[in-house]
């Protein structure tokens, strides 16, 4: 009997998964990737759950690719190419889930985030790491431009910066990927989980539907122009106020107590 | 007699605009939307002015919408779909007018800026704000994520920073604000009416025909590719040569004299 | 015979171009924008060279547009539109041509970028600055709007930043532009050539057919959404695969050895 590659661990509303396999840093390998779509496609019919959180076993959180897993692939007719265009759809897929679910997902980051690793934080709405984690895509130093993690990482950091740790494939410290965006908050390596906890049971706290709505809002409105940006969140907005539970929310607002979202 | 929602204070060419009702926190009640909106259409036809503050009497510079308003739309046969599309209409177009404006607006924040009150701080030119302003939207603490707000943040901001406002309803300190480009600049409390005077100041001893063809390209180019952005803004720079006014400007510089700008 | 307006110095893999017109300032002449584009089209089709440097002689980088020369053109029938046009046109065509050479372009600045000037810098992928370097779009001042420096800077800074150093023309300091994206590193003037060579080897010993293609990709994927930028750089991903130095590089990651990547 073998470890599970992904861990889930349900705190209440909030849903705990550990990336498990500290022997490989916990490489996005085609089994690593798997399991991580399988448990967050299960989240995502799963309305009991409010938050996830997203970490690592061992040394550090994600190291990136499963580099021996993909020079395997050039023993293939086609030097490999076919099995690289599925491993990239399949891994960019993944990317793409994480804005798609209806619960926020945080990465809480100790160690390392390396290449897809970095990208995977990236690509999670929030992010929580310790006062000594370390942010790169290093794709570079071997040879292997980060192409795909720059596409998350473009979206949520000023440009040159990126450029310089793409080229560079040099690491940021946890207090400057702070200030250029990457991340939200920074812990004392002891007190990191309980930090992403905190975030966690804050945002499990609000009605789960306003937070669900608004997190699919977010991101449709992003690439739009500002008019059409604007009838869209103006649409989300109405849908939210006819929400029973929104009712109750404003309700209780004025009337100084607090909403009762029992069901919520 | 009433005191009118919206005071408008022209200094010189600099006007103030004072959302004045703080018994609600200057709330954007149908009627402050409507005064604020025709202050704004006024103004926009009024080439005397050149730069304009929008600022909040009271406590706060402006707590966001008026739920009690909201609330009341729910007796309807609509349950207050329509009267909330129209308000959400309403309130968008109010936010996409200050771009649209010929002349820069600062807002002036003191207290608090929340949910659309946030929204009216990113939707501004540019932003002043005394040291202990805070800046939230905080509508998921009540069951209404700010939705349209968030189209204005996440144009300003980095993304996981709004993400994160957003779902938490935590507020930013002003230091945060400005580190991730929502204000432009801080004052004591005793200092930030002189602050933003002085940077309205600063913008209007400018050539005022200049700044506003610059503004419009600025929000015409924003969404652009680069090869479009700079199509459009060569196409700027040649009108602006044309003008007259840019003729004295560069000769006066050449010369080193002041330029004689009397009729701009 | 006269001095070359660009100087070409290579050290090694890496190239430095130094505006070389300090009597004006490494002013964007006609000349000048000539020299440049010409030295940037000669190094695209250079493949022995990695890294380009851009920096100015004398007192500052640059300061931006020829002003004598751009007045002369008022004596023209057209009041100079179209040889206004032409310059914009030719100026807007180098800052483009710095995103699309295949070797990395680093601005290395000292004193001031102004206006054009400061567009120059945004336009290179990466940027190092002494301490007391001053970055500003300061045409605003003599009637004439930086409508074209905008294009650049907006797509590296934030919005409200890049708002008011436009309508302000006032200066940010090393500091700050660092803070917000603008420039990548800090040196203290007698440090600064040093710290520039550093950043430029650091990326010459990559592989460079990597650094092209990924550079290539950063800026195609930087204005596609998100599924279509992870389709591009995917593609991406299996042709950098396919390079043998890049099979190179991983085997010898694996085998805890150095690339042999003496013919990249």
């Amino acid at each position: 009997m073998t470890d599970p590659l992904v861990i889930r661990e349900d705190r209440d509303a909030i849903t705990h998964l550990t990336l498990n396999s500290p022997g490989n840093l916990n490489a996005l390998s085609d089994e690593m990737l798997a399991a991580l779509q399988k448990a967050l496609d299960t989240l995502s019919k799963d309305t009991s759950q409010k938050v996830i959180v997203l970490k690592g076993a061992g040394r550090v959180f994600c190291a990136g690719h499963d580099l021996k897993q993909m020079q395997a692939a050039r023993q293939a007719e086609d030097r490999g190419a076919a099995a690289w265009k599925d491993l990239f759809d399949r891994c960019s897929h993944l990317m793409q889930t994480l804005p798609r679910l209806p619960q926020p997902v945080i990465a809480q980051v100790h160690g390392l985030a390396a290449a897809a690793g970095c990208q995977l934080v990236a690509s999670c709405d929030l992010a929580v790491a310790t006062d000594d984690a370390r942010f790169g895509v290093n794709g570079v130093n071997i040879g292997l431009f980060c192409s795909t993690p720059m596409v998350a990482l473009s979206r949520v950091m000023p440009r040159k910066q990126v450029f310089e740790m793409l080229t560079t494939g040099e690491f940021l410290d946890a207090a400057r990927a702070r200030e250029v965006g990457l991340i939200n908050r920074i812990a004392a390596p002891d007190a990191l989980d309980a930090t992403t906890q905190e975030l966690a049971e804050t945002i499990a706290a609000k009605l789960s539907s306003a937070v669900k709505v608004g997190k699919q809002a977010f991101y449709a409105q992003a690439d739009l122009t500002l008019a059409d940006a604007y009838a869209l969140t103006g649409d989300v907005m109405v849908e939210n106020m006819l929400n029973a539970q929104t009712n109750e929310g404003i309700t209780a607002f004025l009337e100084k107590r607090k909403p009762d979202w029992a069901t919520s």
